[in-house]
């Protein structure tokens, strides 16, 4: 078992109307001029965002605000929200909206807080010292960046995804209403939940080895996510499911259900940064069409693991070989996905990728890990061509 | 469901020979001047002291020791630590041993940190407004005061036992090590393994609602630990099952099976925390001794929950009635105790109370929680004394 350490210090506020406790969050962290990043125009429209700044205004607190940020968020908006820092002077991020907002004041925050360019940090050039503090008002339960220390950006020129992971980034507070979720569309309630899911799971594959405690958490929130994203397929307005699976992403990627493993494999995020940023899908869904390669791929090589996941989380039972239950285990994945109506391959991703998009997607791939990664199977620039080969 | 929150600060550095970072954590938190505060001679006997007094010499940290913390640990103690941290200068407090020693250097940081009598935060006649700040090298896994905001005390006037709760007492770092807990007695691991499923336990039983993601983490939570403290009672020098029962210990306690529900339950603590000021008993002891008896006086008015407890935790048969199969969960938690050395009533526990003993615990428990307290049912003074005399 290796050494490894857990640190989350994320203060979370969680239930109805906890934004109305923004302003005395915001001033508890000593912010005095706001940055409002925000995404599209659905935090407008829901009112959301008026009732923020109304919220700031009536206690006094100054603010400026920037929109825009977009799934697989821009580097250019960094810059553009790190300029509009430096100039009105802002010493606190407020981030309003999901992974992507959050990703990308995270972004904005170590760029004004650092000297030189940003992307340094996301290229791995270079490591961020400092970061601004940071706040979240969460409108989407997917990508648990309100409690990780994992910021993603993508880079316009060539389309590059990268990651960049501190625990200076991590919010100071997060204010998670399960009600901000109840508007989102049906899709993108089954995105999140499966990029809920893959988090866990990322951390599940390898064969590093793992806690016993950390398995059975893992597994059970998994179960808890599967049962709660069905009932929210039927059923979009249930509060108490909307809370089990917003919960259950800042669990999923806090590190708690990776305590005592390896890191874990993040062969599945790392395939899907790259269609994600060649093609610009949601994140869930690209993780969802790419896992089941990704797993037949791999499961010979992590065969414990995906038995114990077949068993344990799809209830596979025991009968016929390991590889058998494993491969069952598979296909149960894949089947809840689709009943979510996520995709398990690139066509039904609305994706018709040639042959060469294929191998610039594993090119970038391999380049972005240093030439191979992976703890269920090693991969390199070879394998992951036959993975995106066998998702098409 | 209530609106709550969660917020565990401390870093949980995990692993063999983690106490070799001391230094480099406690400079970072800015620590100069520490008072070393543990426990007994095992911390001495061990080398422990001695290898973290050098750690602090060689990266020249100045500190002075304060030992004698003692099992529900003594206020006079802690008037003599708040004492020397002031004639010292110290201004980071670092606590080597188990629950009592972190609980001791809670209330010293408070004392240090607050003006007036420190047991006023006790006697809950004041809130305190800061602590000392708090780093923890973990020598019993129990408590799980390494994460948590409580802090128990034990005034020697009276043998009053109180706690104060407030996420300023929670410690900046703990360093936990496996292996620092393998000398163990047996009793003392047992004590600890019942100490931690009650921790979790409190929190499940209860009226007010629920999460399910919460139940299931609580429920995987105390499988892990019952099967691990089993594997511990034949073979204590087991590094992996010390590691998960060490890091259960912290998750009991830290909020995390407890988010979503109401607070939970707490009067199997509360009936335990008299017994164990008058008579001065292990206290995960206390909490076995006790545990049946509330349960058994209380089940009937949360029946869903111990139902549930009985199914999921025990792999109770649901066959009969709910109370049938509510009251064999019961009984096999105390043939788990039992299989553990650990006593189911007070006889067992080595006490020979007397009627008026038990009147006198019944009185100062209803005292200590203004009068009646309890989310499985809500207990008064005459339901603890009936309690107390069927634990006889």
């Amino acid at each position: 078992m290796p050494d490894f350490k857990y640190y989350t210090p994320t203060r979370v506020i969680f239930g109805k109307n906890t934004e109305d406790r923004t302003a005395e969050l915001i001033r508890e962290y000593g912010g005095k001029k706001i940055l409002i990043h925000y995404g599209g125009g659905s935090v407008v429209r829901s009112g959301l965002l008026e009732k923020v700044t109304n919220i700031l205004s009536e206690a006094g607190i100054s603010y400026v605000t920037l929109g825009g940020a977009v799934p697989n968020p821009r580097l250019g908006l960094v810059y553009e929200g790190i300029d509009l820092c430096k100039k009105e002077g802002v010493d606190f991020l407020l981030a309003v909206g999901g992974g992507s907002v959050i990703d990308s004041a995270k972004a904005i925050g170590y760029g004004v807080a650092n000297e030189g360019d940003v992307w340094d940090f996301y290229d791995n050039k270079r490591r961020p010292s400092a970061c601004l503090p940071l706040g979240v008002i969460l409108t989407i339960a997917a990508t648990g960046s309100e409690m990780s220390d994992s910021s993603v950006i993508t880079k316009e020129e060539g389309l590059v995804k990268r990651g960049c992971n501190s625990d200076l980034c991590r919010a100071k507070f997060a204010i998670l209403n399960p009600e901000l979720t109840m508007t989102l569309p049906d899709y993108q309630t089954a995105c999140g939940c499966t990029d809920i899911m893959m988090h866990t799971m990322e951390r599940y594959f390898t064969n590093g080895g793992t806690m016993e405690i950390t398995d059975n958490l893992a597994e059970a929130l998994l179960r808890t996510v599967m049962k709660n994203a069905l009932i929210l397929a039927d059923d979009p307005k249930n509060y108490d499911a909307r809370a089990e699976v917003m919960w259950a992403g800042s669990l999923s990627h806090n590190g708690l259900t990776g305590f005592g493993s390896d890191g874990g494999d993040w062969m599945t995020h790392k395939l899907e940064h790259e269609i994600g940023g060649l093609f610009d899908v949601a994140h869930g869904a690209g993780l969802a069409a790419i896992w089941g390669s990704w797993a037949r791929y791999v499961y010979k090589d992590c065969l414990a693991r995906f038995r114990r996941f077949a068993v344990n989380v799809f209830g596979v039972e025991e009968t016929g070989t390991d590889e058998e239950i494993a491969l069952k285990g598979i296909e149960a994945c894949e089947a809840f996905f689709r009943s979510l109506h996520m995709p398990t391959n690139l066509r039904e991703l609305g994706i018709d990728a040639s042959d060469s998009d294929l191998e610039t997607m594993a090119r970038k791939c391999a380049a972005g890990v240093g030439g191979g990664k992976g703890a269920a199977k090693f991969l390199r620039e070879a394998d992951m061509l036959e993975i995106y080969r066998a998702s098409r």
